[in-house]
């Protein structure tokens, strides 16, 4: 453990991104469980005991990992901010498609599916990282009691989205740009902001 | 080979059910690569030659363990048939979720869906299932060439809803019935067959 690979010194920010890196790799690649503390060192090349020191337990290491680098509230506070009550949902759609396409979060993100999809754990960090996030938010937008169920339409509407675009990769939706996806489907995230529901 | 566990004929049907239930249920908790033909005629009690007798190689099994035992384009086809044309969103989610819930067509679902998402062949399997029946069945409601794109919209909500409801199990979408969901999800189908993209 004094001798990290590539004689990096142990705490280096570097280290830390490179191990969780290669964290997101393998858990996305593999599933939570079949990826080995070992396996995730020797492709971030340092000591398997660095990686106990920095995140302590494997779990600690995925939490880690698989949380965006990213505020998701500031995302959708920003996208929303300026626009105009009957445009929320385009708005919504354009700042988070735009977030989701960027190289500093589309890894983490995909690798938050991956793992969430395959494994019960990780879906309940999907679930718990929603219900702080997106739908904390939108709830924060939706002042009655239909809050919980809007806020998870739109939860849904996301995941599918984000599903379509980086993992099953259909081929129309992959090809759309963040500003005709939000003409597209920001009428149906309209819908569940301010929509007649149920 | 000529002894199966527990004495079944081989070739039998419940034999070969057994197969896919138990290649479905380990495809689906330990992902296709690690999921062994062997862990798999284990829980099926059968000897793991009879897998090979049956399917051929693994991606054979894989495929056939993840084909759906209803005909999506016979599910989507009848619940449109009598629906009016401004109501065709609210019918279409109405027939798929009620299939979805069924006992009988569940547990594929899921394991198609936690497969595709963490294995590459199993996400172009997916794909092309979507392809094949999904959007080739909307693509017919709809004639222009933006039907290619509003069928993809359309599977990319469907799979959003699905991916809330059973995988990550968002309360507020768990607790709606299928009714529900058809009135509250329908109107963001009817737009994608029907109203104005990008």
């Amino acid at each position: 453990m004094s001798t990290p690979a590539r004689g990096r010194r142990p705490g280096s920010n570097t280290t830390r991104a490179d191990i969780l890196a290669a964290a997101r790799a393998l858990f996305a690649r593999q599933g939570y469980e079949r990826a080995s503390m070992r396996a995730i060192a020797r492709r971030a090349r340092v000591d398997p005991a660095l990686i106990v020191h920095f995140f302590g337990t494997k779990e600690g290491l995925l939490r880690e990992a698989l949380t965006l680098p990213v505020d998701p509230n500031r995302v959708i506070g920003e996208a929303v901010a300026d626009a105009p009550a009957e445009h929320l949902g385009e708005s919504l759609v354009r700042g988070v498609v735009t977030t989701w396409d960027s190289p500093a979060v589309n890894p983490v993100m995909v690798s938050l599916f991956r793992t969430a999809v395959s494994h019960d754990m990780a879906a309940t960090f999907l679930r718990e990282t929603l219900q702080r996030t997106v739908i904390a938010t939108v709830s924060g937008l939706v002042d009655d009691d239909t809050a919980q169920r809007r806020a998870e339409l739109v939860a849904a509407q996301m995941a599918g989205l984000a599903l379509s675009r980086y993992l099953v990769r259909l081929p129309a939706v992959v090809a759309m740009s963040p500003d005709e996806l939000a003409r597209s489907v920001g009428p149906s995230i309209q819908h569940y902001l301010t929509g007649p529901l149920a």
